[in-house]
């Protein structure tokens, strides 16, 4: 049997990603696939302590390296507890964010080292996504969608620049990998977002099958 | 004014390390010197949140460089938060356990690569102690001493030959460094080993002073 596909979901605050998330797995689900659902940060009983901590408002004084290393803790251990176990047997993973997320949210906003991020996905990860799925959008109708929802946590209440940092790196990641990326506007109408979502889910999943 | 010294105290299970602290603490304070002490993981509100979930017999399925990614991050936020801080100040830092420690327990104890512990201690810490104290013994001894305080926790109900393997890490570093560190026989009574450590101190403050 061969390895299984990883897919991952990237975005910004807003841009939809729940709803893409079930839409996505029901796609793939209906295509007769194995499927495991795993968010960042969390996805383990370690990870999903991890996630409160990184989270919690309390911690507002964390510096970007600590923040930056937790992802990677939780990272380090649903990669090698869920992902790759997953992988191994065939069936495919859909992951709400991922190591891209480092890039954009440590590195593009907060400023970090590029090459050191790189240096831990290739000791810690050591795997790149088959497939990753960009909702862009503006950050301030992102914002405005995130922001409706209630409580924020501690990253959701960074500044709007801190934002456009994020998406931009974004956006340069997938400029530069456009094998590997779609970008998807999620800026439209919710049919028109997941409408886009299911045809570059179906060209790829052909592709490879 | 110039900058603060770091003394760190290391050492396996048992090996009398919170009797040495205080002991250390009084003499430097008898000296004149304004000390802050940290403790490792922890010494911050997010450090010690890692502590918890570190020593948190529940995660047991814990990956290496997970646990070696998690004491990072604690590392990480102490040295951005209170130890650069109170050495740019002038002030002495007492550490129980560094970055030594990470070295010995996911390099020596669990296997993890020194080249990735290196990397991140360079990225990371930017900084070795200026004095680093070992208090060692034979791991029998040590466990024995341990098991004896009650409850144990995740890592210290690891098997003996995990210890030894910390403790051979911790005796091969000293050795290739012995400018920095000064190993001291924990196996002797009491009075003997805070004799030693008193005199290793003294001629330390002399020497810097």
């Amino acid at each position: 049997m061969s390895d299984g596909k990883l897919i991952t979901l990237e975005g910004g605050e807003g841009a939809g990603k729940s709803t893409a998330m079930a839409c996505i797995a029901n796609r793939l689900c209906a295509r007769g696939i194995e499927l495991v659902q795993v968010r960042e940060p969390g996805g383990t009983p370690a990870g999903e302590a991890i996630r409160a901590l990184v989270l919690d408002p309390a911690h507002r004084g964390l510096h970007a390296q600590a923040e930056l290393l937790l992802m990677f803790a939780a990272r380090a251990q649903l990669v090698h507890a869920v992902i790759e176990p997953a992988l191994a047997r065939g069936a495919w993973v859909l992951g709400d964010r991922f190591t891209d997320a480092s890039f954009a949210y440590q590195g593009g906003g907060r400023g970090l080292d590029a090459g050191f991020i790189a240096e831990l996905e290739r000791r810690v990860v050591a795997r790149k996504p088959d497939l990753t799925l960009l909702l862009d959008l503006p950050v301030r109708d992102g914002l405005a969608r995130a922001r409706g929802r209630g409580d924020s946590d501690r990253i959701e209440t960074e500044a709007e620049q801190f934002f456009e940092r994020v998406r931009a790196a974004y956006r340069q990641r997938a400029a530069l990998e456009p094998a590997r990326w779609r970008v998807v506007d999620a800026s439209q109408p919710l049919d028109g977002v997941l409408g886009d979502l299911a045809r570059e889910l179906d060209a790829f999943v052909d592709s490879v099958r």
